[in-house]
């Protein structure tokens, strides 16, 4: 286990949120993303957390993402909203943008925005999951900085391109997938190049294309676009499925990027000096176009009971459904702060030191 | 190679139109079953083709499935439609719900149905790719009889659960996603159990939810709900992503069964006596809502262009995409016509003699 200390969840927000006004970002935008930060520790997605902090810090100041800018409407009718979201930080467009997707989808039925030049938005089920409160289903899309090998590949095309999508239930913690369509996301492959140990096989492929082992010499040529990368999810060619993973990953560029017009493929990429430009997609759909949202959220409750109740297999302890562990993670969170890794919170405390931001208190 | 003989695709078409008229199908039902089937034979994907004929006589012959029989509009709104298929082929009735879900786009700018009580609907596919020529992307899905396992579970919850997803492009073939959510299908298991050979670590598991290669004993254990099933898409436990293809299974279940009312898990289960009841889901969107048509295809032009056109790895001859394989089957069976399996073409002959209908010619 490694080491860690708690913060309480609002103490972390309101040392966040200090963070984001010092760096020039007006009082919604600090909130918004302080919000959503804290959101994806209170998950348990720690690669999503305030351990991405120091990337909003350096980027704004080095002056590739801006932490304060209206974003432009390209189109809009009753169900569509085309969005340029001119170079901002992801987090706080984002939620305006779904916003007013559900406000749009309450009078329309369904809704969706898809938004070019923008930038790392947190975890994407933050804002399907703002759709639960209205009866409806939510869905957010991101394209990232190209790391996955097609099929039969050897060189990145897509990121690890992320879909969630949020339904709600009744009695039981809602369904909120929120999954990348890689095998696995760059954060896996970085902590086995720290610590050493060969990549599990089916995960990544060399510069030729083969299978590889090696986290470094990976993370080296893949981020340099040399070659090599991460497989879809369903792994090295099609005996498992992994051109489905990789069919899904283009899908997702083509819903944020080739919808918005933005930037894709393996043209997505960043550095210490230049922002990926990222793309984004958001949708709502009201429930009770369908179906009475009581009935609906009845037969949600029985499925999902059905699942976490069934016989797990030989070994394991019990089965989960898509946003459960993050479920009683959160619950666990609000009882007893929010756990971060010592050297996750050193880093805070750097950071609250360089932007005269008082620091995040200990529990 | 298997043995096979070739058919013209409007001899197959005729042929099986014929067969759907004996069942009683009316000429319309009969056009579009038989349109559909081939379809499937002509994009190479044998399991829901001509191969699938001899299902739908015995179902029919069974009165597990109504060979003519309207559909009733449960829910109607500009955006939306909730539709009873009334245990009809599942063919016809999806066409005919797909056609209106693309007028409804038409006005809407987007729309969708949820269609419960059905029968098997060929390829996914298909209803997604009528949605191209309208310039709209398509969406299509199914349940089917519960075959797959949870993460972490011993015992089938969920369906092989397609999901199709269509693209237009200009001069590139477009982008057409129709995948199973589990690491393969039924038939590919069928396959191994008919030719022997263990099955591919990570595809399925027994009653124990342990690994298994045993095709015959799964394939017994799974369809009678005794325990073992196939693993969802990124395989076993949570290392290559078996919990995003689980949670894709279980979205399909949700936009199929729960939006309309329908069956759902383990309670989706087909025999020789009685139908599986399936449900499935559709939807089309306007790419102009986003962004102009031309545009956006000449983008998708690019992106798949370059994805084909990228360096393959070492030992593979070329990068293919979503629905590309597909497509050059397709010219192929223009020319030269739609090859059949020897055993397949003998089923035809079989079905041609006992309804009485023309048998198919081989070229």
């Amino acid at each position: 286990m490694m080491q860690q200390v708690r913060v309480g969840w609002e103490e972390l927000v309101r040392f966040t949120r200090g963070v984001f006004l010092s760096l020039g970002a007006g009082d919604e935008e600090a909130a918004d993303s302080a919000d959503i930060l804290v959101a994806a520790d209170a998950k348990g997605i720690v690669s999503h957390g305030t351990a991405r902090l120091r990337r909003y810090v350096n980027g704004v100041l080095a002056e590739i993402m801006v932490p304060r800018t209206p974003f432009t409407v390209l189109q809009e009718t009753p169900i569509s909203l085309t969005v340029d979201a001119n170079g901002a930080m992801g987090l706080h467009v984002s939620k305006q943008v779904m916003e007013r997707v559900i406000r749009k989808a309450h009078d329309a039925g369904a809704a969706f925005a898809s938004v070019r030049d923008s930038n790392h938005f947190g975890i994407a089920g933050y804002y399907a999951q703002m759709a639960l409160e209205h009866d409806m289903i939510g869905i957010a899309m991101t394209n990232t900085a190209a790391l996955g090998v097609p099929t039969f590949g050897r060189e990145v095309y897509f990121g690890t391109n992320p879909i969630a999508v949020a339904v709600p239930a009744s009695r039981e913690a809602p369904f909120i997938l929120d999954m990348s369509t890689t095998v696995v996301t760059r954060g896996k492959v970085e902590t086995y190049a720290r610590e050493g140990g060969s990549l599990p096989n089916g995960w990544a492929v060399d510069i030729q294309g083969l299978p590889t082992g090696d986290a470094s010499t990976l993370l080296n040529t893949m981020l340099h676009q040399l070659g090599g990368g991460i497989l879809p999810l369903g792994g090295s060619g099609e005996l498992h499925g992994g051109h489905k993973g990789y069919g899904l990953a283009v899908l997702v560029d083509i819903c944020t990027a080739l919808f918005s017009g933005g930037t894709f493929g393996r043209a997505v990429m960043d550095s210490a000096e230049t922002s990926a430009r990222v793309c984004h997609f958001f949708g709502a759909v009201r429930i009770d176009r369908f179906r009475k949202p009581d009935e609906f959220k009845a037969d949600m409750d029985r499925m999902l009971a059905d699942l976490v109740q069934a016989v797990p297999a030989e070994g394991e302890k019990r089965i989960f459904y898509a946003g459960l562990k993050e479920h009683l993670h959160e619950e666990e969170c609000r009882k007893l702060g929010i756990p971060l890794s010592v050297k996750v919170y050193q880093q805070l405390l750097d950071i609250a030191d360089q932007q005269g931001v008082m620091p995040p208190e200990k529990l």
